[in-house]
């Protein structure tokens, strides 16, 4: 692996199975805070990391839910969602193995965030 | 439009926009209770109508989903819904606009359990 080929902060490569291996490691106060400051649209919300996200269309809600359960398998970790008022998506991350929140999590939202960057061309 | 065209107890055609146009009619408690027998696996919460469907997999949870959004579509009415432990797919019905049960919702219900069972072959 190069280093290019990373983008997390604890030297796994982003599309290994930290979590179902229980080799993630649940970040602390400071790393959380640290890592929120790149997901700045995210919220801790009970110790879970929360994103609503308000789409135009519900076909455009629809082509969100897809793109994240694609980048759900992608990094085999996959977060909770409510698909509420036709178009808005809430999506609720954390490590249930960890019981916390993991570097997986926060590669997870970014990729949400990218997907959802993409989506906001009228579908 | 013929009898054998409708499906509904209320004489409506089952995919017009009764909700939108305000032309639902909100269901009494006995006929609630009739449309629930028809719709066994749905129970009542908080006056909504819900159901929870185990999948197999995460990828026919996504095509659960996938299905509940095209019949939403057709039948104009669309429930929420929450996505959870990766193959775990809650479905909340009711008639916004009439802040009731009506019987597009038992509708949609019905349409939503034709389509899962379908989804019980391996996906």
């Amino acid at each position: 692996m190069t280093a290019n080929e990373s983008r997390t902060d604890d030297g796994f490569p982003p599309t290994d199975h930290r979590a179902c291996q229980g080799s993630a490691v649940t970040l602390d106060t400071a790393a959380v805070q640290r890592r929120l400051g790149r997901v700045p649209e995210w919220e801790l919300r009970q110790g879970h990391l929360c994103r609503t996200f308000h789409c135009v269309t519900f076909r455009q809600s629809l082509a969100l839910v897809e793109a994240i359960a694609d980048i759900a398998e992608k990094l085999n970790h996959h977060p909770n969602l409510s698909w509420e008022n036709k178009r808005e998506v809430t999506v609720v991350l954390w490590t249930h193995k960890m019981d916390g929140l993991t570097g997986l999590d926060f590669d997870l939202a970014a990729d949400i965030d990218t997907a959802y960057s993409a989506l906001q061309v009228p579908v």
